[in-house]
């Protein structure tokens, strides 16, 4: 299998923080003796200045070429008056995805228990902290479903369609990939959709209890989307796995992040194809975005980065031993009290860091 | 113009709240000189327990008739497994909404400034309360787009699909609502939509800076869907109006009705044809649900109740001065100290009540 990996550092703090994740798989890799080739490539505003398109053919085929990629962040207030297709969000992310034929986006929403002050929500509501997992759908509904279109009508009305669509095998998998999570995990399934209103629910519905029945040991429960986004405010920390199509998974999990308190701390995994050794070529990222109103000040929280290298060596390389060194490393520095601006809150016992010594420490307790 | 009210309690907790609100209304109705006739009918749950389906046709004739609905509650577990048309809340609602074409959902997300200890959300970020109206589009986009279908294709695989789709028109007039209610207000409006992927969010957003002109003095911003899930969240007290289609709104009004943290103070509009006088046929619910689990226990608080009354009041009969003393009252039984169990943290000052006693201290109030 191919050892290489496509780093996209992308735009805003992209680069900065993929330098201490680059810093920390260089760590790692001597540790466990690995090795890993790096091609770095442009994406996003970065590659639109350079050669006018968000996603340039030489990135995709470094991609194409690579067992995973791992990527920063895209987007920034200067390009975001061009096209829709020329944006860097949606003209590198969305074709990707569709490229690649990343179907599950695992998002881990988290918080620790020492740092819950950052989460907005009650101290008394999420006192032991939380760890949520949220399983969305990311290649099928409303985002690519066809038809899509714009026009006027007989009698010159404007108008303009979507259309969700879901085949069952496209919900089967997705289903699979979270009962597989949750047996890892708590053994619980929250599967959210709108089947009071959505055929397409209705079909998500009776396929979540169908292939519950492949997982006996995986409790299912479902709520409907607007319920959903109650109850993660409520009680975070009652969920276990939450899987949910495209769209909803988009909203909750977003939700879900502000709930910790600690985007610059939360990864994601953008899965694919498996191969015959349970390996999946992904695509992993901060699940924050690209910040522009911090990048290059070297405050930004590596954290995300550096957690997505771990999902990487995690899910593409079968790296269990190296990832979860990387997740004990963060998590010994954040016990030690080591803090980026967004999650210091000036209590005893917290020392204020930037980017480059955040990676530092964490390289140290590796 | 009729003077008829429908008056439609529903389930669970339905009829007990809807009894205060009765005798709010005799009240206020005595002090301001007003007359109403009251036609009490069947629905949700209640109505297919009697009657074999959750809307007869004589609940539809009496709204027909009438100026305006005030309604309850419906649901409940005893109908959770009856086929999704004969289910309360959607063999109810959506047929309702449909058919007296309440196309503009008017949910008012307050946190008095008394009641922020209720609220899931750490007192620094709403100190002062907050006062956010979420106006959902209720009869377009994905609800009710045709076609919507299930089936299997040429390869024997099921599929299932829903249409999210909107005219021009049906934009335009949710719009000016929520435009309409900002001069009113503090003249600020927030539209969110998708517009990085979807079409019907491009033409969504185009026609609200349209329609922003129409409105010089109010402010137009636009927050993606996912955005505006988390910033509701963050700093729910600098929102004044917040627009958004069907499906957003269902899941955005809910999420702020839990980060008010008193649901059962919120009451709900649901406007449709407006007359020369500028008065809306409409039905007026509160925001939360039947709470099946206190049905019957005196307990539950009136007060969402109360205030869609008093909503019926000023936006279908214009009597703002009635609607008005209605809303003074509750908020001086608030500042009283008074509190249904819901609302209740027995700090100094507090006096527990229920459902009865908050009916009658508000009419004291009056
Ligand atoms: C940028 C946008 C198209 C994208 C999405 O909606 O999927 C983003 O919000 C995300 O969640 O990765
Ligand atoms: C019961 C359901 C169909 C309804 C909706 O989704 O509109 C409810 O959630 C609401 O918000 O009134």
């Amino acid at each position: 299998m191919s050892k290489r990996i496509t780093v996209l550092a992308g735009d805003g703090i992209g680069p900065e923080v993929m330098d201490e994740a680059i810093k920390v798989l260089d760590a790692v890799s001597a540790k466990f003796n690995l090795s890993y080739e790096l091609d770095h490539q442009l994406v996003g505003g970065a590659a639109y200045d350079a050669t006018g398109t968000p996603l340039p053919e030489a990135t995709v085929k470094s991609c194409e070429q690579s067992a995973g990629i791992l990527f920063g962040s895209v987007g920034g207030p200067k390009w975001e008056t061009l096209p829709p297709d020329d944006q860097p969000e949606r003209g590198a992310l969305l074709p990707l995805r569709k490229h690649f034929g990343l179907f599950a986006n695992l998002r881990p929403g988290v918080c620790l228990p020492a740092l819950t002050h950052a989460s907005p929500v009650k101290q008394e509501l999420i006192a032991d902290g939380f760890d949520v997992l949220c399983v969305r759908e990311l290649t099928g509904g409303i985002y690519f479903g066809q038809p899509k279109k714009r026009g006027t009508n007989e009698e010159g009305t404007e108008f303009a369609f979507d259309t969700m669509i879901y085949t069952k095998p496209e919900i089967e998998r997705i289903l699979r990939i979270a009962f597989t999570a949750a047996m890892g995990r708590d053994k619980r399934v929250c599967s959210v959709d709108k089947a009071n209103v959505l055929t397409t629910s209705v079909l998500w519905r009776e396929t979540a209890i169908e292939i519950a029945k492949e997982f006996p040991e995986v409790e299912l429960s479902h709520l409907y989307v607007d319920n959903a986004a109650m109850q993660l405010i409520r009680r975070p920390g009652e969920f276990d796995v939450l899987v949910t199509e495209n769209l909803f998974g988009d909203i909750l999990s977003d939700e879900m992040a502000m709930i910790s308190g600690s985007l610059g701390m939360l990864p994601s995994a953008s899965l694919g194809k498996q191969n015959d050794d349970g390996l999946y070529f992904g695509m992993y990222e901060p699940s924050g975005g690209s910040a522009p109103d911090i990048a290059g000040m070297g405050v930004a929280n590596p954290i995300a980065q550096i957690l997505s290298l771990a999902m990487l060596l995690r899910y593409t390389f079968g790296e269990n031993d190296a990832a979860k060194a990387i997740d004990d490393a963060v998590a010994s520095v954040i016990a030690d009290g080591k803090r980026t601006g967004d999650i210091f809150t000036g209590a005893t016992g917290e020392a204020k860091v930037g980017t480059a010594e955040m990676g530092a420490a964490i390289i140290a307790a590796l």
